[in-house]
């Protein structure tokens, strides 16, 4: 398993009527967790698209535990739990200041040739570099 | 079961630089599916909110099946399939110009007392009005 | 002079925790304003960079004078008081449910080759266009 | 004067069809810049809304340079030229991962009261905290 975190701040932008940060920013997030797993691994997302790879979302669950508030920095923490294949699976957390579990989702993604838009393997040198985390 | 379609246009805020509609609007477009919805059924969701009655999101599933892209009209198909109790579940499918099923998705939301902010049961009124379509 | 009137609906999406449309949506609301005058012009945006040519947002001014609630349907009217050169400059006056006019702005954008990035002149088919209203 | 600086990445969310920073994000980004400065004041923007103090935007003007691309680190600085009195003003600079100054703008916020939603003089203690910087 591979894991990483990193922080958020909700927005003014992000905020709704309710005073909670409107449910649909959720993927934003997701995207900011794993985006920065990437980059911790040595190989930013934007590597994969400079090279020809894109990354569509297949499909995406989100449970909703508690609200985030205005200004509130949320920590999200982003979990691989399986070797990438043709589709690649990311499992997210998201804590509030204190330290409160609000949020639980996960995302798969599939790689795609961005010339042909056909899926393709996930490249070698991504996996492994994550290889090296599951022992 | 009651169903409701409307429609809504991808526009160039939504979309990515994939060429796709961003995957994180498409909360954006449930949330328009079930407020015409709630309108068709002659109780828009501000009415509940005027009536302090809050209905936060609980979960959220997505299947992201085609992209929409830039300028596109989307048909939304909201399906209320079960009662409200003190939950209600929203399934969406989401239709291209060409007619096309692009995206599938489901959201479970809960009635709550916007003073206490405890869930409370779903009201009278909009079973009520529901009922009439489950026979 | 050559004007034309769209209609749009404040989503929950686009409050903020005053209850407002957040100051940061007009941006859109002014891109569905002049994208649709553009349609109702026989040359959809789309048209042009279909056509590789580019119009980025050169400028923005915009005054808020009331704000926007949520489930209030915006009416945006878009101006074309000068024929486009090098740049083509809308202005906009969006209306409340009541009628009240409640926001102006104006953008000045900017012919691009799409391949080339460097500035060209307006297309002539365009120009042919919208000088029919100015005489 | 008084000024602060802050950082920013361009998510994927941001982009648009063009590759760039979607027009309609400055105002978040001046959103962001202006939060930083009040909190570097130790007067976090939250502060004055927990004590019935609001600011919505009057006006807005916005000048883009060059665009802004995926992943880039924008820096947003903040300016505060002139004490506040019934109106506070901001002017932002934002500079892209190369150091070129890609954007400009100002925006100005009015204080209300959040009950009466009145106009009120800036609050002595945020005057007060300013003032030191302009001598």
């Amino acid at each position: 398993m591979y894991t990483f975190e990193t922080k958020t701040r909700v927005t003014y932008q992000d905020t709704d009527r309710m005073g909670y940060s409107y449910y649909g920013n959720y993927p934003t997030y997701y995207e900011i967790g794993r985006t920065e797993l990437f980059r911790s691994l040595g190989m930013p997302y934007k590597f994969f698209e400079d090279n020809g790879i894109m990354m569509p979302v297949l499909s995406m669950s989100v449970k909703y535990i508690k609200p985030a508030y205005y200004d509130d920095i949320l920590t999200i923490k982003t979990y691989l739990k399986e070797l990438p294949s043709a589709r690649i699976k990311f499992d997210y957390e998201i804590f509030n200041t204190d330290g409160k579990l609000i949020n639980i989702g996960d995302t798969v993604l599939v790689f795609v040739d961005g010339t042909t838009k056909k899926p393709i393997r996930a490249p070698e040198i991504l996996i492994n570099e994550i290889e090296k985390y599951f022992i």
